[in-house]
């Protein structure tokens, strides 16, 4: 038998009893936790050190290095993180609905852990400690495959989480390192379809597009935006230039970001070079299309691979359109599905606008950098789905459970 | 471009139009559906007798020509289970709750239809009309894959419903059938991802196996049941009997009929004679452990193997079990999560096995074979899902949507 296998089974079994667990039990968990962190900070430093170094030998950029890097603070909002998710009200046990049939059964919805979830993930340690976090108050048992680039960390911070659960009396099989960080075992977890019931995906477009071609086991797809923001025909320039800005440079590297500004031809002329200028301001780089050269001659220009590009960086590319229909085409044809934006003063365009885009989730005149699971009330979210099956848009505890049917009869026969 | 790629943009396209087309034209596509499937009765029977006398050339079992064979009166029924949906509620466009946050953002959750969907099955031509009429109703384009065995009679099928579409105003790529049969193009069909938002694959073990192993889209796993009777030490063995001969012998080929049969130690010696006899005078033959057998010594022997089999036969396994716990665990490491059945009149029993078995369905004093759309009162039913993404037992009309978020602000940045 494998090590992963093993592994499998252990979360398997350690589902089967954290499923049941109390609220108050795995808020102890939690808290626990929370408090074996901050005891082994100093452990978890010196093993950062290793990792650090060996990216540094690496040559790995100072942007992964600070992705890789904890210190006490970083530590310490880890373990405040654990102890937020104890103040969440826990999903698990409610019964959504009851109803009895014509023959006496009475059929009732109740919300379920998925059971075992395994998470495939890359550079970044604290998701190791969010994740947990998360699954655990779901009363699921989570496998963690992290980075290789993060191994000792993810070691360190993963034994103390789990000297946290043993000390509130839960199975150790709750969380579980895989830390053999070779892309074979990796695709032997994508196929673990016997032990885990579900895999989230969390890091960049290749990992993700790897998890989706390899794994049988069912999947949710995170995170991939390129986000657009229409600038109709009747509008607020002032607001528009101020999203615009907004769901571009506040944030440029995370998925919510602006991608995309697609302006209505009728207001091109003015609204372009206004929105360019405070662009260009922010430190972002602008590309534009025939129509928008047209209007000003220094944008460098886009090609069609511009469209259906996710930068995560400083650039920004303009696409004149003639209305708010053609907008929603090439938002439906190049979008990613993830957060679409309209700035209009008409109703009628906002309705349609909302209508026809089909994302996880349509704005009308906000930005699009509200997609996240605290900014929509969640508290904590552990990615944001652009798929439609099983949950889309930002994930928090809900989308980390299932349904069970739970059937009381009294000697129904059919 | 391939044939396939083509019919994705057709059924993507169609899908925008029918996702926001209302109640009353998508029913009105339905009742003409309906309509020219009975004009067309003629034809379709006359397709169905060449591929039942391929069929029957290729020595076809009379049981497998009987699910392949269509006459007036199935074409009449097929028909009717269109107006049926009709009569059902119409799940989009449901706001399943709208919330305002603290910066006056108004976020909504919406129910939308899934997109496409794309569904693989076998030799019964009857799930070509069912599955497009449900798809139909929720504003789902869907793209069928049925067996090559019924190719000529689904064509028939498919040619009167889109002749009704198109009367009804809908664009024809709403319903598609693919007419190459190949597992290549099968293949093709499950790594769909641009077009394909989920896949629903309908039949025997072998067929589910290979979609989930081939499938980039993600899937919506059904079907396969290797479901239990538990009966308790404290129950009703008349009660106990009755229930579990239904649930085996009253339709043995069906997922939700119950394989195995757990019966508690303390009672196995009076009850086991008693529920053999009746399983035996149902056709039933059966299976015993070493424990069942010292109690009717010729129950044919069981091996390792018979857990974890769906037979679809009137074939039942006994086991003797220590209590419930053992029983619990028996059910958790064989079961398929499909459905489950406690016999008892322990309260404290009762409980325990609905909190405990990993299951879509749970029962307590009720057969197994009440897990069936028609059965919890949804009307109709695409599939039973055995997984836990998405949709977890009987999917009806709701199961085929998803939601997306709307949100109305008014120039919110962050």
């Amino acid at each position: 038998m494998s090590k992963l296998v093993s592994m499998g089974q252990n979360a398997k079994e350690a589902s089967y009893e954290l499923g049941i667990s109390s609220t108050k039990e795995k808020d102890t968990a939690l808290i626990f936790m929370a408090e074996e962190l901050i005891k082994a900070k100093e452990d978890i430093v010196k093993a950062n050190e290793i990792d650090l170094e060996a990216a540094r030998i690496k040559g790995t950029s100072e942007a992964m290095l600070d992705r890789l890097a904890l210190n006490y603070e970083r530590i310490e909002s880890m373990a405040d993180g654990l102890k937020d998710v104890v103040k969440l009200q826990d999903p698990i046990g409610e019964v959504i609905s009851m109803w009895q049939r014509p023959n006496g059964l009475q059929i009732g919805q109740k919300r379920v852990p998925l059971g075992v979830i395994g998470i495939i993930y890359e550079a970044r340690p604290n998701v190791t400690c969010d994740a947990a976090g998360l699954c655990l108050k779901t009363g699921n048992a989570v496998i963690l495959r992290g980075g290789s680039e993060a191994i000792n960390s993810n070691k360190a911070v993963v034994n103390a989480l789990v000297k946290g659960i043993e000390r509130a009396g839960l199975p150790k099989g709750c969380v579980q390192l895989v830390e053999d960080t070779t892309r074979e075992v990796a695709t032997e977890m994508m196929k673990l379809n016997e032990f885990i019931d579900v895999l989230i995906p969390r890091g960049g477009a290749g990992l993700i597009q790897s998890v989706l071609k390899n794994a049988t086991v069912p999947v949710i797809e995170t995170g991939t935006g390129n986000c657009h923001i229409y600038v109709d025909e009747d509008c607020d320039f002032e607001m528009a230039k101020n999203i615009a800005v907004n769901a571009k440079a506040s944030r440029p590297s995370v998925c919510n970001a602006a991608e995309k500004l697609l302006v209505n031809e009728k207001i091109a002329n003015i609204f372009l070079p206004i929105v360019v200028k405070e662009l260009r301001e922010n430190g972002v780089a602008v590309r534009g299309d025939e129509a928008a050269q047209a209007i000003i001659d220094d944008l460098e220009k886009t090609n069609e691979e511009d469209w259906g590009k996710e930068y995560l960086d400083y650039i920004m590319a303009v696409k004149i359109v003639k209305d708010v229909d053609e907008a929603i085409n090439h938002i439906n044809k190049y979008g990613t599905g993830h957060s679409e934006a309209i700035i209009t003063e008409s109703y009628k365009n906002s309705q349609k606008f909302l209508q026809k885009v089909d994302a996880a989730a349509v704005y009308v005149n906000a930005s699009t950098r509200f997609t996240d699971g605290s900014e929509f009330g969640f508290g904590a979210e552990i990615g944001i789905s652009t798929q439609k099956l099983h949950a889309r848009g930002p994930m928090g505890l809900k989308e980390l459970t299932t349904i069970k049917y739970i059937i009381y009869g009294n000697g129904q026969i059919r």
